[in-house]
C-alpha cells in the first residue's frame, strides 16, 4: 500500500466512527497554497476548483478539471476521477448525489490551522453550489485531527529518518561551531548541509534553523543575526526542523561555549530535563494536553525559572507545527486544542528552555511517540551539556 | 526601498483610491500555506494568529504573537508592531479603534484564488472578534488584484531575471535530448539543472515541467512518463516554470525530432503564432480578457484547429497562474477574471497548442508585459521550430 493508499484506508475508518457521512477536501490551485490535508492523499497538485470525496461506505471519488485528470487515474487511489471542462457544478452535484448520507465535513476549523484548509471563498462557492439540496456543511476538524495525528506505519518510519537526519546535522556542530562565527554564518553553514542532504525546512525558511549566541540573541522564531559572535561563557541554541520524503522533524539543541560547564549552566538544564520528564510520565492516550503541559509548568517553576510562555508540545507530521491535540495550556490562541485526548500514534515535541543571565537560551526540544500506556523517545535525550 | 516597502506603498496608493479604509491580512502558522498575499509585504513567516493592517491614510500596523515580533520590528516596515501572548483579540480591537473608518477589506474571493487567503476558520474567529463593533468586512479582492499585478520595477526585473534562466535551460535542450531517452529522463535532468541554479517551481513540483514525447503523452497537468521514449517524427513539448528570489516565469517550448520539419509541423506552428499574435495585437490598459482570448481563439479555428481548453493567458508573479484578470473565456470555473480591464504593469502568458496526429502536442508559451499602450514581449518568440 502507498502511503496515499494508507491513509485513505484511514480516513474510511474514521468516518465510519463519526457522524458525518462524507468527506470532502475542496481545493483549487494548489501550487498557491491550498489545503495542507491535501498531501495525505494526493500526490501532486491541482490546478481548477477539485473536490476529493471520501465516504463513510468506503467510497472514493475526485471530481476535477480536465487537465489535472490523469494523475490521479494513474495513482489507481480513486474508485471514480470525474474531470469537467467549463465548471465543476454539474458534476460535483452528481457525485454528492450518491453519497450515503446528507452530512458533509469540510476542512475549516477556528482552533486547527492544519484542519482549516478551505478558504473563505471556496466555501462561498460551495454554499452557493450546494443550495437548494439537502445537503449538510459541518467542520472536519475531529477527522482531519485524528487523520493527521495518529500516524501509519510508513509515516513513523519517515519521521525517524527526518530525526536522523536532524541529529546528524547536530552531532557536526561542535566541530563547525568556532568562537568568532556569526549566529549568520552557523544559520548558514545548517542550510548548506541540508540543501546537500535534499532536506526541506519544517517551517519558514527565513528562520529554520534559529541559532542564538548568547543573552542579545533574538529568542523566539527570530531571524539569525550576522552582528553576534560566538564567545566563551554563551549557551549555543539552535532550533532545527526538517523535511525529508514529505515528514518532519523538529529538534532543539544546546551547547556551552567554554572548557567546563559552569554550575548554573547545569542547574538550567536538570530543570529543563526534569520538567519534561514531568511532562513525559504523564503522556498517555486519554490525557488532556493541558495538564501534561500543567506538570512540566510547575516542575520548571519549582526549580526556580520563570514559566515558558509556550505550549510545552505540538504534533509533528508533514511540517513542525502539525495542528489537532496540543500540550498547551489555556490560552484564547491555541483555542480547544489543548483539550483534545491524546491519542496513542501521535507524534509530540516535549519542549522548553530558561534564559540564563549573560549567556542566553537554555533550551530543549525532544520528540516522543504516544504508544498504547505511555510514550517512546524518538530522539536521544540531551541530558548532559556538551562544551565547544 | 526595499520590495516590501515598495508594495506596502502601492498598497496605500491602491486604497486611497478604493472604497475601503483599511485592508487586513489576517494569518496563522503560515508554514502550512498561508495567505499567497503575505510575502508580498512580508519577508519569513508568522507563527500564531497575525494582523497586518494598512490604512486609507498611511498607516502600517502588525498584531502578532510575542515571538513573532522581532523580524518584523527589525524590518523597519511597521508604524507600530504590537505582540500579544494569550490571545489577539485585546490588542487588534486597540488596533482597529484607530483606523480611519468602518469598511475593512479582507482577503477572500470565490472568482480570484489568489485573493482568498483569508481561511474560512480564520474568518468565523474574525467575525467572533469583531462582534459588536461597527467594523464591516468586505472583500479584498480589487486590492490584492491590483497590487499582485501592476508590477514595480524590482518585480519586474526578478520576472526577467527568472524567465533569463528559463530560457537558459532551453537553450541546453537539443544536447540534453536524445532519442530513445524517456520523458521521465528528460524531467528528472531539467530538474537537476534547476536545483544546481538555486531555483524553485512556479507550480507543483510533480508537474514541473511538463515533458512531452509524441502522441502518447498525458497532455495537460500530467507527470512525465517513464515509459515513453523519445523519437523520430515526434514533438517533444516542455512547459517549465521556475522562480528565482521568489519570482516565476512560465515558457513552453517545442522540438521536432528528426532533420527536416515536415509540412504539418510548420502549419501547426505557423497557426499557434497567428493566434498569439492576434490576442497580443489586442492585449493594452482597459482591454477585456474575454476578447483578448477571443480574438486568438477564432484565429486558430480560422486555421482549421479545435479550440485550446483553457485561458489563452493568465498573470505571473510569484508563482506562475498568478490570480487577477485572466485572458479567459466565459467559463463558470474562470469566475469574473475575464471581464476585469487590463491594467498597465501586469504581465501575461499567452499560449495554446494544437495536438498533431502521430507526432503529439505543439504548444508554444510566451510572457508579456502591459505598457501604457500596447504589450513588450519578456519572452524570445519562438517563431520556428529547432530540430533535434
Amino acid at each position: 500500500m502507498t502511503l496515499t493508499q494508507e491513509k485513505l484506508a484511514q480516513a474510511i475508518d474514521i468516518l465510519q466512527r463519526s457522524d458525518v457521512d462524507t468527506w470532502m477536501v475542496f481545493v483549487r490551485e494548489t501550487s498557491a497554497g491550498g489545503d495542507p490535508v491535501l498531501p495525505l492523499i494526493l500526490n501532486g497538485g491541482l490546478t481548477w476548483t477539485s473536490a476529493l470525496i471520501v465516504t463513510r461506505d468506503g467510497g472514493k471519488f475526485a471530481v476535477v478539471g480536465n487537465y489535472d485528470a490523469d494523475p490521479l487515474i494513474a495513482s489507481g487511489d480513486w474508485d471514480e476521477v470525474v474531470p469537467y471542462v467549463q465548471g465543476i457544478g454539474p458534476e460535483l452535484l452528481r457525485v454528492l448525489g450518491a453519497v450515503p448520507g446528507p452530512r458533509i465535513a469540510i476542512n475549516y476549523s477556528e482552533n486547527d490551522v492544519m484542519a482549516d484548509g478551505l478558504s473563505h471563498g471556496l466555501y462561498l462557492m460551495l454554499r452557493r453550489l450546494l443550495q437548494g439540496t439537502s445537503h449538510e456543511l459541518v467542520s472536519a476538524e475531529a477527522i482531519v485531527g485524528e487523520l493527521r495525528g495518529v500516524k501509519t506505519e510508513s509515516e513513523v518510519r519517515l519521521i525517524r529518518e527526518a530525526i536522523r537526519e536532524t541529529e546528524r546535522i547536530f552531532r557536526e556542530i561542535p566541530e563547525v561551531a568556532q568562537r568568532g562565527m556569526s549566529e549568520r554564518a552557523l544559520y548558514d553553514h545548517i542550510q548548506g548541509r541540508m540543501a546537500e542532504r535534499g532536506l526541506g525546512y519544517s517551517w519558514d525558511k527565513a528562520g529554520d534553523p534559529i541559532v542564538n549566541f548568547g543573552p542579545h540573541s533574538m529568542i523566539g522564531h527570530g531571524i539569525p543575526r550576522s552582528d553576534l559572535y560566538l564567545e566563551d561563557g554563551q549557551i549555543l541554541h539552535i532550533d532545527l526542523g526538517v523535511i525529508r520524503e514529505g515528514y518532519a522533524s523538529d529538534i532543539q539543541r544546546c551547547w556551552f561555549v567554554g572548557e567546563t560547564v559552569p554550575e548554573d549552566v547545569l542547574r538550567g538544564l536538570e530543570a529543563v530535563n526534569a520538567a519534561i520528564t514531568a511532562g513525559a510520565e504523564l503522556l498517555r492516550p486519554g490525557v488532556r494536553g493541558v495538564d501534561v503541559d500543567a506538570a512540566a509548568r510547575a516542575t520548571i517553576q519549582r526549580h526556580g525559572y520563570p514559566e515558558y510562555l509556550h505550549a510545552l508540545g505540538h504534533q509533528v507530521g508533514r511540517v513542525a507545527h502539525d495542528g489537532g491535540g496540543l500540550l498547551g495550556l489555556a490560552w484564547d490562541r491555541y483555542g480547544d486544542d489543548p483539550f483534545k485526548p491524546v491519542l496513542e500514534g501521535q507524534i509530540y515535541t516535549l519542549e522548553l528552555g530558561v534564559v540564563l543571565e549573560g549567556r542566553g537560551y537554555l533550551g530543549i526540544e525532544e520528540m516522543v511517540r504516544v504508544t498504547a500506556d505511555g510514550i517512546e523517545w524518538l530522539t536521544d535525550r540531551q541530558l548532559t551539556m556538551p562544551t565547544i
